[in-house]
């Protein structure tokens, strides 16, 4: 049974589902499905979900990098898919893929997609470690960062599908891992499996005087996943010629007024840099990226948690708990329980 | 008579004269002023006051690029001199230098100084046009702004000592030029004298409504050197891959609790660069600097507005008029009347 989630209307605030969102099935005849020259018809496993969905979640008129979702329609994701109808020689029924989806069980699509059937890591990863959030990860800490042995990081929503990947491939490279979090089991987690220097939860310390005990000799580079108070309280902490990486401003999407960055004067003091980027514009380099990063994951040299929700009419209330911080890890539904 | 404006206290807001700068005569015996190895005395003729200079009026413990003042300090800015002794082969006396000097009327120094006889061009423009402020256009438009033909900046105190610099290299490389200043009569002037392509008085306009008349395809680069509120509305208007270049912010630099940014979240969205820098850190490139602005200036491609006070015990009220834009270009003072 075809099932979706619809988009219904725009949100102010946090999307309510049934209000803004909402889960629907649908019959499909897969035995009589058309296809077109080309097309494939897939079977969705695995969903990822991801802040970024929020932001398409918005008045059509504003323009941005990622277009903004229509009313009605099926919101969607990165997901793995297996092949089960094919009218594209490049693809074979069984063969599981990574692709871009509308959070649909079934879709016919004629996609970009990534076959990951020959590669030993469990077919999920492509939606965290291998897949856009890694690769998120990969592309602003090397990109932007720049990391140089020895330096310091730090790193907001670190326990988050980017922030875990960031702050393991910065112990890598011979940084010191500052993160931070919001739930004392994640700062656990990112200490002792993680093996962060450093790491606190946000909520229930001073985040000015926590920085400073943590990042004794400053912070060199900021990988920003939430914007707002943090980045606010970071400008100060920074370091002459240091990088903020924006990744993302979720503490922001679902604020009509956003909170007002007071220190962007250190800017201009400390020779700072502040940048933007799409993962998609790094789209030439995923081979290289799955390259380095698969031979990190053979030498046990990379971990990754995931938060593994089951069955798709959950999406909706997992999609809400990761814009409010309730997940642990890399938020994927696993489409069928 | 060897003259110097002390800096004296701290200031909270904009600095009081008398206060927390004073203008003060002392004696000098230039013919027995002992010079050790090295040294050479010169007779400052012009002095530069330039924004920076404000930000070094501060708390000692805010670590910053340019180091803060100390109580009962000279204030120091960039100063055409004449050498009156010397005692270093490399300095002969009557020559002019352009060199970074202390706010005197003479000053026993052995500093980096560039010898300006040899050229052609008023030794005020070497404070402005070929100085700090125009190095400071120049690397920030090239450097950071990456400027290409057909795009369109937007520059605020665009007819400051960096500003009109920048505004005129940018028309020279085919950009669509448009300019904020605070005052109707500079206004005319940018697009009168300069060929500016827009510019409004932000004090009277609605700023978001005149960026979308004069803007109608957008804004690329942003040379900022105010910061605060029109940053912030300039931030909605920045196409993707904008880029800030973020040069001064003069609007903040005299207040406490500065204006909160709160459209920061168009970084991501856009994926625009920010970024500060310190003309310092490019002198390695001032010769190809000069050559390239000497060869414009002998072509009659640019023109530089200076605001000459006459008589330095008029630096400091001079000063102070420069933060609340009370100058018409770039402001030097004929250190004798």
């Amino acid at each position: 049974m075809p099932s979706s989630i619809i988009y219904k209307a725009i949100p102010d605030g946090y999307p309510i589902i049934g209000e803004h969102m909402e889960f629907v099935t649908r019959e499909i005849d897969i035995e009589n499905f058309p296809l077109v020259d080309g097309e494939i018809l897939v079977k969705n496993q695995y969903l990822s979900l991801d802040p970024y969905i929020r932001s398409k979640m918005r008045n059509p008129e504003i323009k941005a990098n990622l277009s903004a979702y229509k009313i009605g329609e099926v919101l969607d994701g990165y997901g793995i898919s297996i092949v089960v109808k094919s009218n594209n020689k490049n693809y074979q029924v069984g063969d599981y893929y990574y692709t871009h989806v509308p959070a649909n069980a079934v879709s016919g699509i004629e996609c970009l997609a990534k076959e990951i059937s020959k590669y030993k890591v469990h077919e999920s990863y492509f939606l965290g470690l291998l897949g856009m959030p890694g690769m998120t990860a990969y592309v602003g800490l090397n990109k932007i960062g720049k990391p140089v042995k020895g330096e310091t990081i730090f790193i907001s929503s670190a326990l988050g599908a980017v922030g875990q990947v960031v702050g393991q491939l910065a112990k890598i490279k011979g940084l010191r891992v500052i993160g931070s979090a919001g739930d004392d089991s994640k700062i656990k987690y990112l200490n002792e499996e993680l093996n962060f220097d450093g790491a606190f939860n946000y909520k229930t310390c001073n985040i000015d005087e926590k920085l400073k005990e943590l990042c004794p000799n400053g912070i060199d580079i900021y990988f920003d996943n939430v914007g707002g108070e943090i980045l606010d309280v970071v400008l100060n902490h920074l370091n002459n010629n240091g990088r903020v990486v924006s990744c993302g401003m979720i503490s922001i999407y679902n604020f009509k007024t956003p909170y007002g960055i007071k220190n962007l004067f250190q800017v201009i003091k400390k020779r700072l840099l502040i940048q933007g980027f799409i993962t998609s514009d790094h789209y030439q380099e995923i081979d290289l990226f799955i390259k380095e990063m698969g031979e990190l994951i053979e030498q046990g040299k990379l971990k990754y948690k995931e938060d593994i929700v089951k069955g798709i009419q959950n999406a909706p209330e997992a999609f809400l708990n990761m814009l409010t911080g309730k997940n642990f890890g890399k938020v994927v539904v696993k489409i069928f329980k």
